[in-house]
């Protein structure tokens, strides 16, 4: 699965802590702000989707740090699908400034219902996510 | 009116922002844990009453910044009642670090339904609130 | 005084609290990006501005709530000098979703060195912040 | 290696996001708040630490989310240092709600200097993280 999708983001000055550098609960803000534009982009947005009755929990998170971002930078963020399940997706993120690359993330969400039980992904949802070109 | 309570609240390290010192927008954070608590000390929890439909939304907020707050200070504030209508309450707010008086804030909240609406404040809860002792 | 700044901000999926509409505290934030914005269009990034030893503190600041922003809305921040001191600047500020007034806030900020004591905003920057246009 | 140490933590309404539930990036500040309180009981506060010049870099995070958190919960993070080296520290955090476990996390922290360079972590320190109760 390779679908790949990019989304800038502008470091807020609240987003920097007392060391001056970003604080790192923020790289997980930042990949949820990539997906959020990505479903955006494929036609979905989340806000239509959450009145619909359809959210996605983070089951899971990892987030490698390997170089601090800094307040007003204007990071990139590359998400790749690495599966997408009947109810559940997984994304790789990656967050550039320029060419460098800060760090590397990975999240396992499930779909759910208002309650949190677990939810199918409609099948337009899919078609769309994978290949945001199509009607 | 004159009914008056006091919380304390650690400051979190992610509070801080890049100068160092506790982020402005912080405060109104602080000054809402402090009515929080001032509701769950009056036997009627924020989240209870947000089950029942009730919602405080905040349509003024000022605040007056006199030093800064610090990572890992144990802060106090000490909110005073003073206006309570039927839909509407007024909050003065003093943050202290010790006897140091940091910043002094105002809120005017409105009660409001889950829609947004202007709703009554219940007439039990004005009683507890102005009289958290009574049963 | 009548310079005027104009910035987009995206409100992140992380901006909205647990009633569904962005927190209060929040709108401070906003504000703090839209002159953060407005000083790297004058030429002198507040990042460079840090370094250079001048930071401006939140002195005081008003917000007046007119109508909820809400998650994945586009909001745009217009920003009125309306004072500008040797150590001082006061902005207004409007948030709009469209053409829809959201909120109008104040804040009063003061030029201050590293050690927090009152330092004069330097005569390029006013000169700058006050006609973007000039070289 | 089995040093354990107890934080509690109560949610704060701003925690919370659209969906009602502590937002899933709050808890690495839930893991960093316990890692700040055990620093502090072990005789050596964050904050006295980085006036020193020692300062601990997130380098990787891993967390796990079981069932949610929602506003005004009491929380208790469980800490258990898994690794303690020259220049790092590896925790594994479990936060409970009563006995009931939200959530599992683990972190990797650098010892850096000021300008992000490793740095050893003081023996003192490290007698005192591994035995709070020795003077």
């Amino acid at each position: 699965m390779s679908t790949i999708h990019e989304t800038e983001i502008r470091v807020r000055y609240q987003d920097a802590d007392g060391m001056g550098i970003v604080h790192h609960s923020k790289y997980l803000v930042f990949f949820e702000e990539a997906r959020v534009a990505m479903t955006r982009d494929a036609g979905y947005p989340y806000r239509q989707m959450e009145e619909d009755g359809l959210f996605f929990a983070v089951a899971k998170i990892t987030c490698q740090y390997i170089a601090p971002a800094r307040f007003e930078d204007l990071l990139r963020v590359k998400t790749t699908i690495k599966m997408l399940g009947l109810a559940k997706i997984e994304h790789l993120y990656e967050l550039y400034r320029g060419e460098e690359l800060l760090a590397k993330g990975e999240a396992k969400l499930a779909a759910v219902d208002r309650d949190g039980k677990p939810r199918m992904i409609p099948d337009f949802f899919i078609k769309r996510y994978l290949n945001p070109s199509i009607e």
